[in-house]
């Protein structure tokens, strides 16, 4: 099975990692949108346009399934691109539903907090999910743009980040008993997190997908130890990639290729209009 | 006067701003090219490509002066478009040269400090204009990615910003009389900054920016008060250029309209290859 794996940028190597780790016999190509890069502050239509050209080049790829690994594209792409597919027999997964799931599943009736870019958390495809589902629970929408700044940075213990997550988070301490980690690169920072909210939950997106997906494709019977091939494409800058994505997967991802993106094309045709 | 004034995004609107201090009578165009923000992390192709994109859709506009409101696009692009429009007659602007000549006026012998984002940082041209003309003073470049993020916050004071400023800059106490700010967003921060390196000069390149304007085209006589036309275009969000525009100008940028950019061409031929 090979499975295509997007994200705007780099963070979603941790849901590259949880899936690699859930299923190693599987052939994986991850691509980072990087030329296009954040996604999480531009508009609901623009976002759409960015991930229907993606989606375009992982088809001509030939994987068999596409995972959204990034919950702005999630909020604003999954439902469309979902359609589109499914014209042509290929599921969709984003990390939106799994996280909600792995919430709820942890809930004791307490508060659930959700943080994400200002896109993901203004979209409110997390709350919407979980008020759905949980009327009764009060959930917490908090936008942490710069934890994607210190990720990426790689200050990801002591003072400034420890500050940071005290001023997104200290407001939510005793009101909240799971938080979902709903930006890829915040798993990043669960430590710190942590300390701000001790005995919160988190609950991270990377991981509830993995599972979300390793339950919609078990394993294969292979020979022992036959692991999957992985191969990584960006739209911009290679080096960069590298060397910050050494910090998710823990080693340097290789092979990367440089990609320009096609036009978006059937069967995932971008949606029109201004943003 | 028609003046074409371009950024990656918002920063550029402190060399709008101080456009419009010093030359009021002229007519300012302002273009944020949100739909491929940030340039500053991005390879330098990247950023030749998009500024060439941008400084077409601005001739096309039939200004009579460019200004590459940018540090990043001026370090990658200022030498392409300004050759690209000699061709045409049209003189175009960065704000490195301006930034430079003001830090070495104010210089009495000591170091020099460039602080701004990644790209241009690793660009150097600042660095390496500094020490072309004044090889004998010590000149010192960081890279403060987190800045942009914490402006871009609303984050301007305080203990996070300070304390951020004391990680990126506390080495340089001691070391360095003047410290140019190389980043459009930066001079927001000048407080904290100057609570970090007490008794540095810091040098604006906005500022400098529109002194080399203004020494260039001299206000022509216009009857009393009578002020130019400004407006502003974006390639992204309108929303959030205006929300986050209004820190940088003091009042909402209007009237703000999107535009979805041409194709580059003529005179502004894009380089091709890989980034």
């Amino acid at each position: 099975l090979r499975i295509g794996i997007f994200d705007s940028g780099i963070g979603g190597l941790t849901v590259f990692h949880a899936i690699r780790r859930a299923m190693p016999s599987h052939d994986l190509l991850y691509l980072g949108d990087t030329a296009r890069i954040p996604y999480g502050t531009r508009s609901p239509l623009t976002v759409q346009r960015y991930s229907f050209r993606v989606a375009s080049w992982l088809y001509d790829q030939g994987v068999d399934a596409l995972v959204i690994a990034c919950n702005t594209a999630t909020t604003h792409a999954l439902d469309g691109l979902a359609a589109a597919g499914e014209r042509v027999g290929l599921p969709v997964f984003g990390v939106i539903e799994p996280g909600v799931e792995a919430a709820l599943a942890a809930s004791r009736g307490g508060g659930i907090g959700v943080i994400g870019t200002p896109g993901t958390i203004t979209g409110a495809a997390y709350q919407n999910a979980l008020r759905r589902r949980r009327p009764d629970l009060p959930v917490y929408g908090v936008a942490c743009p710069l934890f994607v700044s210190l990720v990426e940075e790689g200050w990801l213990r002591g003072e400034v980040p420890r500050l940071v997550a005290e001023t997104y988070l200290g407001h939510l301490r005793g009101k909240i008993e799971t938080l979902i980690l709903g930006c890829t690169h915040y798993p990043l920072l669960r430590e710190v997190i942590g300390e701000v909210l001790p005995g919160v939950s988190l609950v991270d997106s990377a991981e509830s997908t993995a599972h979300a997906l390793g339950d919609r494709f078990p394993a294969a019977p292979t020979p022992m130890g036959q692991r999957g091939t992985t191969r990584f494409a960006v739209t911009d800058n290679v080096e960069r990639f590298q060397q910050v994505g050494a910090l998710f997967l823990g080693e340097v991802p290789s092979p990367v290729s440089w990609v320009d993106l096609p036009a978006a094309h059937a069967p995932f045709e971008p949606p029109g209009g201004e943003p």
